[in-house]
């Protein structure tokens, strides 16, 4: 199967030295940064690339672009790993659109096409018997998607509750462990590298509600969207709001609910029992899915990483190969 | 799809009533009990069955018995959910045997077959283009064969922890909790229904244990046998254990553990700290898997029950259903 690989940020890279170390019949035909492009019919040098691109180099030639490479390189998958813009969605859903109308498979990382487009981009995708994934969307490492999909194939979803966001998780995990107010956790956060200068899109919970968004929609197919979540961030929650919590056995932890029967679609700090099954740890991610068979079905596993996106992403190129490419 | 099912009690009646009820393409053309059996290729009229059963009535004929239906019923996919035998894994054995030599696929949640002969079983299930599915035997409703075969994709299993027996994971939750003895703890799940009047194969850890070699064979392939496995109950376990534990923030859990390259397999109580994913509570069941890329992944749910444990084998329904039969 060949693909092209459009972004090389974190997740790019680890994607591109995964599909170099595992023997996984993948080959990379066409690739991009933000800066250059590559094209090669025979296959890519990824660990040259790779090294190059630690040296401050360019990925390729600087007058091929991301755009190029989507349009004129010959591949049967699209990897779309650029950054995320969650307003506009672009340029990675000009891309996605520009792969399906040639009837290339597409996989994606990439929350705002999937957030904003998700309806528009599935119908697409079906009209030119193409696959669209992006289970590295939501959760990272945890291969929800597929379990919505496969492994509880037959049930009917009746709710989820997740902690989606690995930032605030940590917050409130540092916060309930060591008496620490809001700030002191942020700055260690901040330090440890698991916050943003501008904490805003996690701490106000943004970037949770476009994760439910993204799995209600693939779940009811609703066409909800952001503006329809019910949206309360940690940023305003004291040391004594937690300390309350533990004094009962409890904890506080930022969830993300979609649960249609009672019409709720929210992310807000709960209170919630220490044994139950979302209490994770750190930037863990975790989702309960309730269903009418296998009743509550919990999946927990890291939010976020190179190589632990790359796994997401390498699960869904596998999924196509296996069921179109193969086959063709 | 056409399928035949073998053994009613609460799995099978759970199985036969969620296809009843589900529009799922799914017709139950032969069916049998221990002590009759019924043909139908028109399909079997499942609620005046499970009625009849209710009211301690036949299944059908009481000349036509399981091996017949096997044998002779017209189905894609033979369904074996007789009671386990974990010596002998008879008579299941046989009707899987016979089943693939048919041709037919093959969905099981019996220990006995799968546990004792897996490799004969697979190798002749592709050399006879069947699929053979258990997702049912591990685990009840968490669809962990789903997760390591296509959630997980690419990924390389290192190592597997997993809290595999209900019986156990509930008297250990109780004395934890309420400080009390084995003794005292095993009466109350008695009378909850969730111990045998005999609870040997549950509290010296078999059960968990020969869930284990059907974990390891499924992933290694590596032929390890009940014999094979490491093993201590729980039987022996203090209230003052626990409560040492319980003092240094920890618990204790009836662990099963693959680790290739250290070379364990083990089953046994292990001290493991409260915020741990795998310490879940009563009867649910938790498994770790550590991976090369998406590192630790843990899943949580309903380790038995009769619409919990038909949750998994619908899930294998349907994947033969939409990667053999309507592709055929």
């Amino acid at each position: 199967m060949k693909v092209a690989l459009i972004g090389l940020g974190s997740v790019g890279r680890g994607v591109a030295g995964m599909i170099a170390k595992k023997d996984l019949g993948i080959t990379i035909t066409g690739i991009a940064d933000s800066r250059s492009g590559l094209i090669d019919g025979g296959g890519v040098d990824i660990p040259a690339l790779l090294a190059r691109k630690k040296e401050g180099g360019f990925c390729g030639d600087q007058t091929i672009s991301s755009a190029d490479i989507v349009k004129k390189a010959d591949y049967d998958a699209l990897i779309e790993v650029t950054p995320t813009d969650a307003l506009s969605g672009e340029p990675a859903t000009g891309y996605i659109r520009s792969a399906i109308s040639r009837k290339k498979h597409v996989v994606t990382s990439n929350k705002g096409p999937i957030s904003l487009f998700l309806n528009e981009l599935r119908m697409a995708a079906r009209k030119n018997g193409v696959a669209l994934r992006y289970e590295a969307t939501v959760a990272g490492a945890i291969p929800i998607m597929h379990t919505l999909e496969d492994g509880l194939a037959g049930n009917e979803i009746l709710a989820l509750y997740g902690v989606l966001n690995g930032t605030c998780n940590f917050i409130l995990t540092r916060m309930a462990a060591e008496g620490l107010t809001y700030e002191q956790a942020l700055m260690e956060a901040r330090e440890m590298g698991y916050a943003e200068a501008d904490p805003t899109y996690d701490v106000q919970g943004i970037d949770a509600a476009i994760k439910l968004v993204i799995l209600a929609n693939t779940i009811w197919g609703n066409g909800v969207k952001l503006d329809g979540v019910d949206r309360t961030g940690i940023d305003l929650l004291t040391a004594d709001a937690l300390r309350l919590a533990e004094d009962e056995g409890c904890t506080i932890r930022l969830i993300a609910e979609a649960i249609p029967r009672k019409k709720i679609l929210r992310v807000s700090p709960r209170i919630i029992g220490k044994n139950h099954p979302l209490v994770v740890d750190g930037t863990l991610n975790a989702l309960t899915l309730e269903t009418d068979m296998a009743r509550e079905i919990t999946l927990i596993g890291r939010g976020a990483g190179s190589v632990e996106t790359a796994s997401a992403i390498i699960g869904d190129l596998l999924y196509i190969r296996d069921r179109y490419v193969q086959r063709a």
